[in-house]
């Protein structure tokens, strides 16, 4: 992978190891370091204590030659980690007039005056490079030992983000000998394992790219490429994407409800829905995203044969005969949906999510989702798991994968 | 508070230090410890590697006396973290023929044969307890050491949790000097700080409760109570409920829904939803239960103007006098959709959740909630944030929170 940057992540917090915050920020650090092709080393969350830090500090320096601190970076001089970090790199804090000048331009925009308390915040000194915060007042820091990096950023998350994004990454960059390439491939509606054996000879051929799976529980799997050579990355990729396409539904940062709002947009299509089992949770997705109204018009959560019945304007008859959780009644979802909401596009869905009300029959986890388009009903037909929540979230992706399908052959 | 045991959490996992997988398993322990009066000290995540994990246990000795290992103890004896432990402790595994036979007993009744595979997983050895696992095959490990405590567990959340519960809790309070007693007020409604001054005066007078405000992003704050004395827990918490009871949903591990949920089924009421800018959330949330079809009838997700009218039958004049985001069409939509569908209860929500769409008079986040009941509504207004995901999560909190206040009232 032609780097050999060790680096180690310090959290500091009560909070993440009383397990009130659950430390994402880690998390997300791994993960833009591995897209241009580092790994973490080791991380450490430790408490706001000055003889922990100093401890870590000196136990990473041993191994580590990029060391990133979060969190600690409160409004006060006295805060332990600003403190603790100065001492420890024998550096003298000096009030920084002309960053206090930038302060006070910042909060005169906003017609307010700085708090005193930030003036702690402005603050600066020899050894240390201060990191620009373009979501907040804290500053992040930079400092040099031995031929070893560290960097110390506030636990807030956007703040955080910000400082990885405009100097961390491009600082580590520079620095590497070559530039690794990384494609992630999403998917959704096969197993990792299943997926793995439909491609492990496409892997095998190509061992130039180092070939990760990743899945979201059941909800997806990730197949993550990274090489340092850009050819065999757009090559595998492609043969990958040839062979999986039906359950492909974006590529690194998409989500599949984007994809499919993208493509209703583009494709000036209205979608309406009827949910029963997944009860609104298909509607609020569809909707996460600002602009929503252009493409979606509504919906009915019919919880109840009645609602199906009166409100959606199923055939009762068939709810007698066929059951709620049935095909017939799906289809029925889908179509009188998408005339009643006067929408291109009908979605209907209908299941049993569980834990209880399966029988022989029709047991736990039997769901049917109906798509209407065109005078057509799409009806699929699943056998999910015992789990409610599970078999509630699955169902939404699942039909979003279907929609995505079916505006792809337009 | 009792007690002066060191904590150690050693995490091990490639997929933590690359970000695929967040730690939760961390912060679940986390709480559980605090439950019972314990802090964790140290925290690491490091790969599955030989010399990362001795090196690890090495320096952890010196400073934990309870040493907790997640993660890392897969079907196979070659696994690294199984075979680094025997080594480790000095200890040599052999195979263990009653563990053996149980798995296959386990397997019989699910009519299958137990795969070649877990015969690793049945070993033992003469310096470790095994610890058993209700939930997978793989059984967690405990050994000790120079007067320290060792517990290497499967990092499968579920199974996990269950040695945590079963095993490690009752060994760690058995050496409790003192029951800590632990409660928790969960609020919503109220900022951390503006409900922090309400009861400082209640805190500083009971001296003997330690008390933490835990808020989980904007949706709510928890009170935490913290004590060896039982009788200063119960009269804090009194004390604290009743000075802000409007803002307290429920305790420990309650959630709104379900605290909703049961007042619903106590009373035998139906509730009927009219979303707008939540769109399905709350109908979705309010059947993230099972046996939510006793108190819910279904929805309508109106987002546009024509199905607040025509699906749910709000004034068309009305909506064109005082536009979609008002008090009196929130009215409308709670009061029309509870006869529409037969229901005891009517919830209409309408509102700006952003980014985009606000105007000077009605800007993002302007939010009304209506609440049909025996012939009354109730109208709630918010202006919340500019934060379109944040919006909607609140809107439905608020909104549960307004519901349970008025059942309370019955």
């Amino acid at each position: 992978m032609g780097s050999v940057m060790k680096i180690g992540i310090i959290a500091i917090g009560n909070e993440l190891l009383s397990g009130f915050t659950i430390d994402r920020n880690s998390a997300w650090i791994g993960q833009r370091l591995l897209e241009i092709g580092l790994k973490v080393h080791v991380k450490k969350t430790i408490a706001d204590d000055a003889d922990m830090i100093t401890k870590s500090l000196d136990e990473f320096s041993q191994d580590c030659d990029h060391i990133i601190i979060t969190g600690g970076l409160g409004p006060t001089l006295d805060d332990i980690t600003v403190k603790t970090l100065y001492e420890y790199f024998g550096d003298n804090p000096v009030f920084d007039e002309e960053y206090w000048k930038e302060l006070e331009k910042r909060f005169k925009a906003i017609n307010m005056k700085v708090p005193t308390l930030n003036r702690n915040q402005a603050h600066t000194g020899d050894k240390v490079k201060m990191i620009d915060n373009s979501f907040g007042t804290a500053r992040g820091m930079h400092f040099e030992k031995d031929g070893s990096n560290y960097f110390a950023l506030p636990g807030v998350p956007k703040e955080m983000e910000g400082m990885i994004l405009s100097y961390i990454l491009p600082h580590l960059e520079e620095k590497l000998t070559s530039k690794v390439h990384c494609e992630t491939i999403r998917t959704t509606g096969l197993p990792e394992s299943i997926l793995q054996e439909k491609i492990v000879d496409l892997i095998e051929s190509n061992k130039n790219c180092d070939v990760a799976f990743l899945p979201h529980r059941m909800l997806g799997v990730d197949i993550r490429l990274t090489t340092s050579d850009h050819k065999s990355l757009l090559d595998l990729k492609d043969q990958i994407v040839n062979r999986i396409s039906k359950y492909v539904y974006g590529f690194n940062n998409d989500t599949i409800e984007a994809i499919v709002a993208d493509k209703l947009k583009e494709q000036n299509l209205t979608v309406a829905t009827a949910e029963s089992c997944t009860a609104g949770m298909l509607s609020a997705k569809l909707t996460n995203l600002s602009g929503s109204s252009q493409y979606f018009n509504g919906g009915v959560v019919c919880y109840s044969n009645a609602l199906k019945r009166d409100i959606v304007g199923v055939d009762g008859d068939l709810l007698d005969k066929y059951g709620a959780v049935s095909e017939e009644v799906a289809s029925e979802l889908a179509s009188k949906i998408a005339t009643k909401l006067k929408s291109d596009i009908g979605i209907g869905i209908t299941g049993i999510a569980g834990p209880k009300g399966g029988t022989e029959k029709k047991p736990v986890g039997l769901t049917f989702v109906g798509i209407f388009y065109k005078n057509n009903v799409y009806i699929k037909q699943y056998n999910l798991t015992p789990n409610r929540k599970i078999n509630r979230q699955l169902t939404v992706v699942l039909c979003l994968n279907e929609l995505r399908k079916l505006l792809e052959k337009n």
